[in-house]
């Protein structure tokens, strides 16, 4: 790990708190976090600040924080935007560690704004403070109650302490999430909206929380992340603790990025360049609040599911389809019970009803809760089942049995188990649940959480597969790139790697292009090669299916003609072997600036913007992830002799990409390298048939380390073709 | 329409009920429909059936149906399964006009049970008499109180008259949706649970549903439909008359169909032929309660959306975010708002907020409500957008004002809205509801609700374009078949279309292929004629690429030794030109046993079975319904020039494969044609370059029309071949 991150401690452990702008209305903004905190009783000391008033909500209130004449860890301003700078200035002089800054009318409102906002980051970041904002709602540590937030979500809901924290850059959606994880008695830890991020971050936010004992799950709503290496680092460090990441990252589609910078000013940039680091190290993503919600319950009750074979349990044969339908859909299997369960099942069950998985105990359970009660005890061990889902539907007079039956079943068993109850009694939900058995309230729920979930497991490998992985820094945009012609983008993937390029020859002149052919076979293709004319065969630079001397002649004639006019910077005119190609994959290495250098496969050939096939990934990678990739392509079999057509050596292949990137990635000086079409010949060989390279124009300190965290945002730029795939 | 259907009309209003085996206990399944339609004041006579008791909660009893002395139109009959055929046989002396069988133990629990159900099922259908059930769950008529079921769903919800009308193939799916549409406020029609359909199935319920004047939407939960032509012409009677059906239809995974099949105990058989069927009418699917429920909602309380642009209004941009992802991935637009809608916008705006789509009123509005209420007044009439979403989170303090707010400037202006409310007070969401607007709890169920109710639209359009389509009656599944040889397959293509094949020659001796191969132009493919190998290119039937006389003679000479060997049934040696293939469809029409003929077109080639890409409908076709087919496939361009590949004509080929599907389907003695591949060359023509043709062979009464509706179960059979493409 190589990004340093903020130590949030005081921010949300602090030992006494000051609020600037105390308000003795606690529906007001300065009022609110001293209503919470007493009601909830903080144990610390709490100092309204508010110079007109003697007592706010009974608290004894000072003019300012100097006048406490006590050391105070943390301040929570809630002062008109003016004042904020003397504020904090003021408050750094008599010893806060650490601000939470409500006030709006920065970086977001104007850019006197961010002007300001920057200077608040310098001038904490100078003193060695924390800064949370500012246009922030602020932080949440739930067991020690301090509650340095405005947010209206904690004026109806009892706080449920528990293993659920939350990291937001938008105020609104944490307090949505907030709504909902008490309304759905869900546990948390510490919840934390960054705001403006003149200081704090998500990335730090979620650093913390990964070193937070009480937190067991990271949830997250993010639209810009500005640092992409911190963000990778933090996100990697809480998953290699154990502890899941399932973020809601908005901007998926074209009009919500374009959405997303019209309200955040920041560019949300391609959605893909996101997906590929979430799929590369394991952030499950999800798409609503709803959905982090139902898999935040079943990850915390339950065990994670070891494998995809699930049992089904119903109480009706219609509800146990549709879940077969619909954990089919998700991936997952039910295959029958082993002989043993189904023989303990048959002695259970009355004489009619099957031992199939799903299990159809039918509606007679609601004459004899105990008929359930026996297949439970009987399934419970079932071994070659992962994972349990229990279907019941109203039954609520017999309810508390079912309930009973279902605790001594499967609590606690190891076993992954998800209940729907449709129409399920409150009070059996909360007794279910308080026995760590989640209820869902119809089947998609339950199965969309038990997928989400699943995902987990495999994020922990990915996590420990890249410890220790050197991860390239981005690069700012470049001011300008050149490109190379194909012969000198060849040059350097020569050097680099074991990729196979026709047999060819570059020649200056048309002698010696008839001299030298005669070491190649018929048809030939001719390339004219300048750095003027990268897309050559948009320009008449290509021509193909040369079979006699005379058209190879007035063909490199026509072109040196074409080059001598157009006064084109030449590099020769390549004459090469023309391929028999069974199928196409285009290759590009590219750099992200904030994430840094990618590797991004796809399939190639006419069909490749209809239905699109590709994988991307952020350097450095094995051989084994670059074949993941190319396995992971729809069209992968394409590649390996599907039936009967050309077999290539995708694992070589994989290899000689992999190193071809790491290279890629340790040279700044290159922008980009696109192989295209990288084709499978019908004798089974992977040969480049056309590769272009685009430099980065030499600027001062550009190929160095990237800038300071705080200043990168402003002049970060579009990142180019990374939507040509 | 061709189907008759049983009228329902005294079923779901008598003016008399009997309940047989009533009892004194309001929760035995023989006291609830008393204690229900008591309680709730059914208004005609009620006569519980008790040989035991002379009064049953509080009406006095009779022993038996004939001992009432007065007529009776319905009776419920919740009697032992030994003692129903009696009842029934004396009911119907009696002149009871409908029955209701609860009673469980016939065609779902033994052979014997079968039997006695198929008695009971002749016995009402020469009476004249309906039947619903055995084993059903029974119907229900809100709007009259007639409550024949003893569902408990009907115990903790105050009922709500409405629009929404349901059929259930499944007693406790039908309890679940009950509970579901009362628990979120939605009014009913009636409600009928079909049960084992010895008697009334869920075409007459739905043709029922199409013809009641209260209901306006009707629902379905359906496991496997015996009569295909039935249904349909329920379903068109109900689009038709522009009531959207919603269904879910289970066991469309193989994992969910093996468990429907074990279930009801009837094949579910492939999903996909239930879905061509769907997609064909314009029934829309749904996979869950809840998304039902969701998007009738919607459907019950606002008009359909003329068109794709939404307008978004959120008071968190983030949320905005959200709502623009989820509509753009549902295939809505979020455009900008006209110049004159910005300009009003603009005017009732705090200035920092700028009028985009999605607009961002922000959390200002918590501080003046005022504002939100101007601009929705200002966005109401935007004349560019079809439907609009709102967003609200929390709030709760401003609630009452903001929902006057959206009352006053969404309700009954003729424009789809939905409202997102997170965390909305119960008592706004009522509020709201009651104008009409619905609240869903999050971004992704309306944007769900929204996508399934622009399906209604197209469903109407589906409907009236069928009008007058006289259907082909779907054949029991043949006992025998055999196949044809290409040549003789091409017989029947050429005799009903004008379908394109190769140039080519039919020869049964090698002199026979010297002299006449002289009108064909080289290479040559040889393939070997005989209904004995209808798989010839397996079996070294097919030769290609050839090239002189000599090899033509010796290959043509090789198959007649082939011929000879294996005894195969010659039609002669078929040499055709071989084309130069730029890409291949597969087409087929085949005979699904309970929905008639019926055309699949998919892409051909290698890639089928790696990227599906297929099509489906039921004969008739027209042209134009082929060519949506065509142009419906995913690779469709591929077909019609895409990036300068050959260019056919899609529009010609649609109407040739409708007529010659219309031709096989009136052709009841061909089970199947496939024509694999149905090539377009690289100039630009379509040609079958292979068909394969199966036929019936002939049956005494298989050719003639379909069997009586009760008696197709039993012998019905996986249909062969369907899923091939």
């Amino acid at each position: 790990m190589s990004a340093t991150f903020k130590t949030l401690d005081v921010l949300l452990n602090p030992c006494s708190i000051a609020v600037v702008g105390a308000s003795s209305n606690p529906m007001k903004v300065g009022g609110r976090p001293i209503a919470y905190m007493k009601k909830l009783g903080y144990a610390g000391k709490l100092y309204p600040i508010n110079p007109k008033a003697e007592i706010v909500q009974g608290l004894k209130a000072y003019p300012s924080i100097s006048a406490i004449g006590a050391p105070v860890d943390l301040a929570i301003v809630a002062a008109a935007a003016a004042a904020v700078e003397d504020i904090l200035r003021e408050g750094i002089a008599a010893g806060i560690k650490a601000f939470v800054v409500f006030s709006s009318g920065f970086g977001e409102y104007s850019s006197e704004g961010s002007a300001v906002q920057a200077r608040l980051g310098q001038m904490c970041h100078d003193a060695g403070v924390l800064l949370l904002g500012p246009n922030c709602l602020g932080a949440i540590n739930i067991r020690n109650h301090v509650i340095a937030s405005f947010t209206t979500a904690m004026e109806d809901h009892d706080l449920i302490e528990g293993g659920f924290g939350f990291v937001s850059q938008s105020g609104a959606l944490g307090a949505y999430w907030l709504d909902m994880v008490f309304q759905r008695g869900i546990g948390v830890s510490s919840w934390i909206a960054t705001g403006n991020e003149a200081g704090v971050d998500v990335s730090d936010a979620i650093h913390h929380l990964a070193n937070d004992p009480d937190t067991r799950l990271i949830g997250g709503y993010i639209e810009d992340i500005k640092d992409g290496p911190a963000f990778r680092d933090a996100a990697l460090a809480a998953i290699s603790a154990g502890k899941p990441i399932v973020l809601i990252k908005s901007g998926r589609s074209q009009t919500g990025a374009a959405a997303a910078a019209s309200h955040t000013g920041a560019l949300a940039g391609e959605d893909a360049r996101y997906q590929a680091l979430f799929d590369q190290i394991g952030i499950v993503r999800v798409n609503s609040l709803s959905e982090m919600v139902a898999v935040a319950r079943l990850i915390l009750m339950q065990p994670p599911a070891s494998g995809p074979n699930v049992g089904v349990i119903s109480v009706s044969g219609g509800a146990g389809v549709m879940l077969a339908d619909d954990l089919d859909e998700a991936g997952f299997s039910v295959p029958p019970f082993d002989d043993d369960t189904r023989a303990r099942v048959n002695d259970a069950l009355p004489g009619f009803v099957s031992a199939n998985n799903p299990l159809d105990v039918t509606g007679s359970v609601a004459g004899d809760s105990g008929i359930f009660s026996r297949v439970l005890d009987a399934l419970g061990s079932a071994p070659d089942h992962d994972s349990f889902v229990l279907f019941i539907g109203l039954m609520v007079s017999i309810s508390r049995d079912l309930s009973d039956s279902l605790v001594r079943a499967f609590a606690n068993r190891g076993k992954q188990v998800a209940v729907v109850w449709i129409g399920a009694p409150a009070e059996v939900v909360r007794e279910l649940e308080s026995h760590g058995l989640p209820v869902f309230a119809d089947i998609p729920e339950a199965v969309q959480a038990m997928k989400t979930a699943r995902q987990f497991s495999a994020a922990l490998e990915k996590a420990q597969r890249l410890e220790g992985t050197r991860w390239h820094a981005p690069l700012p945009v470049a001011d300008r790139l050149e490109a190379r012609s194909e012969i000198r983008a060849q040059d350097f993937i020569r050097t680099h790697s074991d990729l196979a390029f026709p047999e060819q020859l570059l020649v200056g002149t048309v002698d010696e292009a008839v001299e030298g052919v005669t070491t190649l076979s018929t048809p030939l293709v001719v390339k004219l090669q300048s750095p003027d004319m990268p897309h050559k065969s948009d320009h008449g630079g290509v021509r193909l299916g040369i079979a006699d001397p005379d058209t190879l002649k007035s063909t490199v004639q026509d072109m040196l003609e074409i080059a001598d006019k157009t006064r084109l910077r030449l590099d020769g005119i390549l004459i090469q072997e023309m391929s028999s190609v069974a199928q196409e994959l285009i290759v590009g290495f590219k750099r992200d600036p904030v994430f840094g250098p990618l590797l991004l496969i796809g399939r190639g050939g006419v069909e490749v913007e209809l239905r699109p096939d590709s994988k991307m990934a952020y350097l450095p990678l094995t051989g084994d992830a670059v074949l993941s990739m190319l396995r992971g392509l729809a069209t992968a079999p394409l590649f390996e002799g599907y039936r009967g057509g050309a077999r290539g050596d995708l694992k070589a292949l994989a290899q000689t990409l992999a190193d071809l990137g790491n290279a890629f990635a340790a040279e700044p000086s290159i922008e980009e390298i696109e192989i295209n079409p990288l084709a499978l010949t019908r004798d089974g060989r992977f040969v480049a048939l056309d590769a272009l390279s685009q430099h980065r124009l030499a600027q001062e300190g550009q190929a160095s380390e990237r800038p300071p965290r705080d200043a990168q945002g402003a002049e970060r730029q579009k990142s180019p073709g990374l939507q040509e795939l």
